[in-house]
């Protein structure tokens, strides 16, 4: 199945589904743009691929594998761009779920293909639907407006991951849990995954704003370099939320350590207290015959009031030394 | 709203607002140089930019959004620049505070924008206004002197940085506590978001510098050249404050460590000490009805001779092997 | 011993083993395409590559000799290329067990070398046996679909090896023992191996579709990308391994100290709740004359009530710091 | 206050003072080499740079001031230099002390200046003032004899380091305490240092030993590659010493805990052997009216008999695992 | 003192010393291919490499003193090489012995120069007195056969290096100490050592691989870049030691807490189980004279049993939770 959005300056907006020949004719017309968005890649489709496009068997073979990283290619009729939008977050996963967006950019035709069939270019279609100018300023403008779209569903999932960051750093320091522990090594490889979504992004968008690619006007080059803009900006926010993750991650050990010195010292307290103490009375628990102590009446207050002393006199020290 | 510095080698000095008219008459005479600062960015001052001055609509965007990063890019009619100034310091939340500062520099005029609207650049308009030379140099000399004023903002708050950093090192092996841990962190992530600042500038300013771009005469370059340098000494203050704390943080797990080693070391003294006095003292306590010892005169205090000697000799050892 | 799979357009397919004689007589005909597959390197062989290959003494080396690394050279005549396959993977010894296969691409022939003489490139054999076209397109194609099959033969590999991340990364917060530490050791060392193993793999690869070679065609080129293509993307899936498992062990530390954290608590709290019951306990075991409270009939019970207010007090107080 | 050079082919060695005119004329014959050594950098000098030598403002400021980092600036008429010597070492704040020296090669003169008036370049005075070939041979191979001379005072205190490194490594595992924690934090902190002071200036020496700078004759940039040679050995000395350094910070860690180990261990052996101990002690100690045992004669021996037999078995236990 | 070794197409075989004249002449035969390797270097040998092969006085110095870093570098007539052979290995300092082998290579000859004035190029040497072609093929195949012999000496060395790697991991989990952690942090350093040694050894021979070099022939670049990939195969070898290594010391903190977690368990268990009875035990050795347990018949077997079955309920507890 796939939809076809059809703009010529003499004859207007076409958005009704063109066949193939009527496809083939709009690509015959010099001055025609044409996008045509693949929601399934079946047996139609392909054809139309090779017979109308023309397209190279790899480039078919990119449409319908799953990709797994940004990449441009360059071959000799068009340009073939892989890119992925985040569509949502798995927070249980720790995996962020990215949707492929394939385009190929030819000297009046744009292809897209996606796995979700619905939502993808959802806003983009309307706004052709309604005569926006996005398609008349030519199909680079076009594929500019789909990527500028793409790209802005980043921001408020990095935001959303942003507060999650900062929400771990305020826990971190004031209630740290093995749970907290799980929550930093989770966002830990949700950046990575982030970062290696896009990076590559970048890199891709890098080149094609360099403005020296065919079917991409230099006027317009200004506007993917935008794009880059945008992605080394993404790129920054969470390589800052990576560095202070990582950060996190080694002062938790210290935390953690921090608490076991402060545990130990209890035990310490309470064993330094209580041992000397429980001595004395098993000196005086013992059965010797002649205890001259233990015949005298003041022995007994004595010895409480020697117990009680050492008590208060250990824990001042203790005072002293901070570990209360 | 606006404000605008003219200068003409006919006319002289204009510090007085000029309208969209005479703005549009400065720029036709190419002896004038002309510096308008934009304190807000309303209707009036988007069309003075884009009649008057024809910026790009990607320009206008930059000037009206935020940006998050520095960058340079150059229009086909002008050079567009994105740097950052500090101006303050939020201790409790570990960030630098910066302030976007756009630069637009034509033939003979520069456009700035900034959010601050009073302090920003206000020694620079002060000088003009006393008919400073910077302004007759040319609109390149203008440019350098205001990023030059810009980058000074770094060093006091660098400056302030570095002390903590010295306290904290002191702190360390003094009084090590779960809140030098906390500066350490906080510290850490600070660092991270200067050099973020300071780095991506530097770039921008080596670009400025190289000589190569329109509208910055080779002789001037040198100067641009010189306040990549201070960039370069700042990115260099803050890398080293970056090393001493990436250090502190893997000292303080050693440290804290050493900690729990002492008072692990004064638990198992007083244990190892008081366990078997106390085993003896309950051994005399035991009930049988025949123990020859109890029934001696010397059997008492020939116990408590023991037991001094046992530990006199345990704190001797723990002596000789440096727990105590 | 050897193979040959000899196609020309003329004469059509002949896999029938050639002899010295009839591989000069081949390969003097530019139209054949000539693939000898050596399975040992024997005088036989040494003397076919040196007398009617012309290969460089050195090449004959790297084919006789064991190579540790993926390399590509030029030579006059033909290109020389180390490449590993993935064929087993030894759990215990936390080695992924590589095969060298070594290629040599001239102008109409190819030959090729591997230590497992029956399994390696069997398939693609087969395939030439009921005339594939593969061979049809020239020795380059040739060349890409065996290295082709040898990439495909790491995924399955990848994806076990990713299973075990992922069963590793579920053990790690649940139930992580000694034991579990062992498996990030082992994996860790090898995501190393397999890193140095794809990468290089793929700078070769990445020289190879560069399509600057003699004996690739410019327009196969676009084939040895697509190795390269997925070369790097394995490269990408063994490095998200990597970071995941460097996070794991960073982890791990933080997740066995908050066990000992747990340990100790257990500790302390039996430590504080017995101690000073049993030092009231020895206090009334002491045989001093004169403790009026052992006459006193409810001196026993008030004693038994007092232990017990105090556990339970402690046990709140426990409580409340969640140390239960 | 300033000291001057003269060598002249004709009038030979001059190392009188020369004032302003004479410094004119010798700069006027271009066979003259004039080295001016600027002692303190007051009006007189400052009139001198600018009005004979007609230094750049930029530079003038670069001798006023201090500068943090070396580099090399190529100006129209002559290059400038910032170099750094150490002098000495402060073994208590753990920072190396740096020295700028500045230099300034035109095409017949050598301009330096620095802080330390009398020891800067004191040998090298003393040699010309001998009539040293040092300055016959051309301004450029002046500079390479004094900075060769800057280099040598790195070596003596690199090597006074790597003691201190070799110190600290046998300490590590001989008697590790908090103080070699504190040796180990400040020799990285110093080794940073002196990395971020060596490898810049190898930078800045690698540029002038390209051999394409003006005012360094090709056939002499050997003379500067040598310098670079040792610089780079100077910074591959201290590369191995921070390695050294770092893998040290991270072995104290195990070390410390495996002393915990050993302490938990003692503390472990007492406490096992201790505690049943006493329990039996204390169970025949109870004051049960019918306890058989206690009737016996033979009890208290054989309970006796029964506690060392069980200190023995557990003693033995111990050893077994490796505890004692 | 040198030998010489001479080889001329007409003349033959020379290998007996010859004088300062005789090197004279047979450098000014173009023909010749002549061999010095200089098993000292006094006045003689100073006189001659100065005199008779004119060698830049910065080379003589290399030849004199001692270098600590491979380089090339490109005089006038010659090349100047300083590659290290290991000879052996110091396990108990943690030390790779280098030896300085300095290679000086001109149109016609060869001037080498070490320290271990026997061994070194001592197989070479006796191959050339046997006649052997490496001296025939010209002075580059001579420069590349000893420098192919040098770079096979690391092999064994690597190799038994490899083996204590191994032996280290096997330990790491079976039975880790102090003595482990001391010799992972000695390999560390060993390691470090090695790559500093080998990595710009592979530089170097990747700059004369390249076959621009005068004095190398294009056709026998081909042999140097062989040794390069040797020196890159060593280099990896001795980069997955490293990470192993690497991985082994972060694994070792880890286990060493697994330990002391065991240990804590040890010690948990044994006051867990030793309090609660002991406190029972002293309960019963109150003295209150109204305790009615104390005249039952029942109550001491009651008490054991109660004791018993307390134990043996916290063993099962411990045991569940897999304590024990």
């Amino acid at each position: 199945m796939y939809e076809t959005f059809l703009y010529n300056p003499q004859t207007g907006f076409n958005t009704e589904r063109l066949d193939r020949e009527q496809i083939r004719q709009a690509l015959s017309d010099h001055a025609s743009v044409l996008w045509i968005d693949l929601k399934t890649i079946d047996d139609e489709e392909i054809d139309i691929l090779t017979e109308v496009f023309n397209l190279h068997p790899l480039t078919i073979e990119d449409f319908i594998m799953a990709n797994a990283r940004p990449k441009i290619e360059n071959f000799k009729d068009y340009i073939f761009l892989v890119m992925f939008s985040i569509q949502s977050f798995e927070k249980e996963k720790g995996r962020v779920n990215k949707d492929e967006r394939d385009f190929c950019l030819g000297k009046n035709f744009l292809v897209t293909a996606h796995n979700d069939s619905e939502k993808a270019f959802a806003t983009n279609k309307e706004r052709i639907r309604k005569q926006s100018p996005i398609i008349k300023n030519g199909v680079d403008f076009l594929l500019y407006s789909l990527l500028d779209s793409l790209v802005d569903s980043y921001f408020p999932i990095i935001d959303e991951f942003d507060n999650m960051v900062d929400a771990m750093n305020d826990e971190l320091f004031r209630d740290p849990s093995n749970d907290t522990l799980k929550k930093i090594y989770t966002l830990k490889n949700e950046i990575m995954h982030l970062r290696r979504t896009i990076g590559p992004q970048a890199d891709v968008m890098s080149i094609v704003g360099r403005g020296d690619l065919p079917y991409i006007s230099p006027a317009n080059s200004v506007y993917f370099r935008n794009i880059y803009d945008n992605l080394v900006r993404l790129n920054d926010i969470v390589g800052t939320s990576r560095d202070i993750i990582t950060g996190a991650m080694e002062a938790y050990v210290s935390i953690v350590s921090n608490r076991l010195n402060d545990i130990m010292k209890t035990l310490t307290v309470i064993a330094t207290i209580m041992m000397p103490l429980t001595l004395i009375a098993s000196i005086y628990g013992m059965n010797f015959k002649h205890m001259p102590e233990l015949e005298s009446k003041m022995g007994y207050p004595l010895v409480i009031t020697i117990m009680l002393s050492l008590s208060i006199l250990m824990l001042y020290y203790f005072k002293k030394r901070k570990w209360l």
